[in-house]
């Protein structure tokens, strides 16, 4: 599991300083999470093929979240894509990106699937056999989602030579590593355990922004191993959170106690601050594991 | 008159080629010309003030001329501007922004005022006792209009000391600046050649992106002492003109030559050339006075 941090600071784009977008790579896929102005250049500068995204997850339609989307939309078309991209976020999205295809007249070769959220209930908005994506409602000025991205159990390792010394027939190998207890050619049963062992942990990763501090994401985040809490404040400011619907670096790392999680990452900062480590120290205060995003951050889980 | 290059390549924006932009600074404002994605970043690295662009001009809705209007209006938003700001651009665009505006519940504090465009013909679009500015009705695939923008005269100089000399009174001054002719207080007339020169040259500035070769736009910009005037293509791919709609540096230059221009910019290029030189050699070859536009580029004049 990688997580590419494109931009992380709250309100406007500056030179030094994206709006929030981020690359999750999981099993095999790449997926885009927000997609702030400028977002297609951050991709390139990562050097994220284009082609592999083939699901992109919107928050909300605040424009520091999703400016850069029919940008890159748009820049697929141009680059002749073929592949179908898959669109999750709030109803509004897919008149708003029609309307802008139809004035320009211009309109994509590969299929752009939108899938509108609504429901206020966390629900499953992508699977398949290796990953499920549910949302995460949160609590913000406008409808807002935040989204868990969960690996499924990896198959358990098989060690080979044990199976051959126990006469196990090939054809039994893929039942064994997922788990099936089999029959030797002697016709004895063969417990799994007896020739498999835990394969790889899945893992999971939580992303929240924005949001003001919600408990009632703690049973849908529970346990997970990295959580991205956004913290657009200091404690300091604490009084500008009821108004803006968005969290100190105190409270994302209250969430991330309570939600019994590995690591916490902070985003979403408001460059009102000189540095980042203000919001490191504060939250470490509270939990133990806090790493800062920072534009341009990679980082591997 | 100060011209700015935000970006002035087409179709996508890279790590280091900026989609259309630029600023024209004439007689006290500064006039924003298209608008792509990042234009708000360009504006900052320029150090342009925000507050001081009241007049967005916006040739056509293609995203490389500006999907960046949004995030800028929004960033005005942001900084809380008080000051009326007008765009003018193709019919459309206000049901859009206003669009994006509701599905983020965010509305401008500032007045926002949109003069949408849906003639053929060239019109008057701003006018103040300083400049005007035209719209000069382009070819390309969708309604497109290029911009012409006019320094009115300026007032004549007066020869203070002669004026004195002459026994004319003070309150005359402004008159005579103006080019009437006065009477002294001995009552005899004054013609205003007697204590008047020639004020500054006023300038002007055609902004032509994107188009196809069009010579029906010879008389509008007849004159003009710069012309910018895209030239996507090399004569090379001039077999891409007719489909796309647009020009070629070759193209470009005749325009300039049979419009009897003072001096060609050109820009909108493709990126599939190396480097920039080939438009300018090809363009030299028709037309004397060639500049090239380049992301950054500042030019007096």
């Amino acid at each position: 599991m990688k997580l590419s941090i494109l931009g992380c600071y709250s309100a406007t784009p500056r030179i030094i300083a994206h709006t929030t977008s981020q690359v999750l790579e999981m099993r095999g896929h790449l997926f885009l999470i927000d997609c702030g102005e400028g977002t297609q250049v951050e991709l390139r500068r990562h050097k994220i093929k284009f082609n592999q995204i083939k699901h992109i997850f919107i928050s909300h339609l605040h424009g520091d979240h999703y400016f850069g989307l029919v940008g890159l939309i748009s820049t697929f078309r141009l680059l002749t894509r073929e592949t179908d991209l898959h669109v999750y976020g709030p109803k509004g999205l897919k008149e708003l990106i029609t309307l802008q295809m139809k004035l320009a007249d211009s309109w994509t070769n590969y299929k752009l699937i939108f899938h509108e959220l609504t429901s206020k209930s966390s629900e499953l908005v992508f699977e398949d056999e290796k990953v499920s994506v549910h949302t995460i409602p949160l609590d913000h000025r406008i409808y807002t989602n935040g989204f868990i991205f969960k690996e499924k159990p990896f198959e358990r390792k098989l060690d080979i030579n044990k199976a051959k010394d126990l006469n196990i027939d090939k054809a039994y190998f893929r039942k064994l590593k997922q788990g099936d207890d089999v029959v030797n050619e002697q016709g004895n049963l063969i417990l799994n355990t007896e020739v498999t062992y835990q394969g790889h942990q899945p893992k999971s990763y939580a992303f929240c922004s924005d949001t003001a501090y919600k408990e009632s994401i703690i049973p849908i985040i529970s346990g997970v191993d990295v959580l991205y809490h956004e913290s657009t404040f200091l404690e300091a400011h604490a009084n500008l959170c009821a108004k803006t619907k968005h969290s100190t670096a105190k409270q994302a790392a209250t969430i991330a106690l309570k939600a019994n999680v590995k690591q916490l990452i902070l985003g979403h900062y408001s460059t009102r601050y000189g540095g980042l480590e203000g919001f490191k120290s504060e939250a470490s205060a509270v939990f133990k594991d806090v790493l800062l995003a920072d534009d341009g951050k990679v980082f591997d889980f």
